[in-house]
């Protein structure tokens, strides 16, 4: 009994490393050239943390960056380029001030998130994704894929920053 | 052979799962009253996402603010108060421009951490840190634990948000 219930304890847990680990679908509308990703890779939510952002101006958001095991792997060994299998995702939500905490601080200083804005993603699938430098690039709006139109943008603005294989965040220590 | 390795595989995977939930080392200074955490609760780096911070003036912080699985739970379930063995770590860094991203956007806008400036983390134990509201507080800096002078402040200022038992930080989605 006590094998057995080791071994459900097993098979529970490989199942669900499994599916925390499993690289995301790479849906993507195979109508279209360039190739966006347009399925959420299941389980970003509890990735770990890359780094932190804040774009000021017209963007006014704050953010994380979270990685899959392949994206923290490769950070942490510093080894370009990045890996196939490799998922980076940031989420980005409003920089709002707090009311509350500045109450407590006495002082307007402290900014948190506000609703989400978007989660973007980059998937990276050397092959599938060859005419982006490799990388498959999504944005997500209330869940809902955001208009082909307007990702003509990502690959550009990223291949700028070849260097790092066109990935801009560094790791946070 | 087979049932031996998935038996291997198990444990492998068991003893990471252990090391990874297991309620950090509560060490703290016995001399001293109210109790103040002087160990860094080992792991927290892989600790999954509660949200990110932006502190203005003079703080000029972004951070990420990090649960163990059993904060990570607490937040996503919404109980309050936290449970005993809940640990939020809080990475603090430099906000500072980045003029590599600057420059690709072709305006200033983008903020990046800096230096890590302190790790701060709140232990729940409501019997050991009975005095300070049942949190143990922590800041460390270059690894080391902050003066315990510095650190008076923790808990009157926690104090204040009591309907959210002493944390400040919400869980972002």
């Amino acid at each position: 009994m006590k094998r057995i219930a080791l071994l459900l304890v097993a098979a529970a847990i490989l199942a669900g490393v499994i599916a925390f680990t499993e690289p995301a679908s790479l849906d993507a509308d195979d109508s279209a050239a360039p190739l966006y990703v347009t399925t959420i890779p299941p389980g970003y939510r509890d990735w770990r943390l890359i780094s932190v952002s804040h774009e000021a101006g017209k963007l006014n958001s704050i953010g994380a960056v979270l990685g899959n095991d392949v994206a923290i792997k490769a950070y942490r060994e510093g080894k370009l380029p990045y890996p196939d299998g490799t998922i980076i995702a940031a989420l980005h939500y409003g920089h709002v001030p707090s009311a509350e905490n500045n109450k407590v601080f006495g002082q307007a200083q402290s900014f948190v998130p506000g609703p989400p804005t978007n989660i973007q993603f980059m998937v990276k699938d050397s092959a599938k994704y060859a005419a982006t430098g490799g990388w498959g690039f999504a944005t997500f709006v209330d869940g809902k894929p955001a208009a082909a139109a307007s990702m003509k943008s990502c690959f550009p603005c990223h291949n700028q920053t070849k260097a790092t294989d066109l990935v801009f965040t560094r790791y946070a220590p």
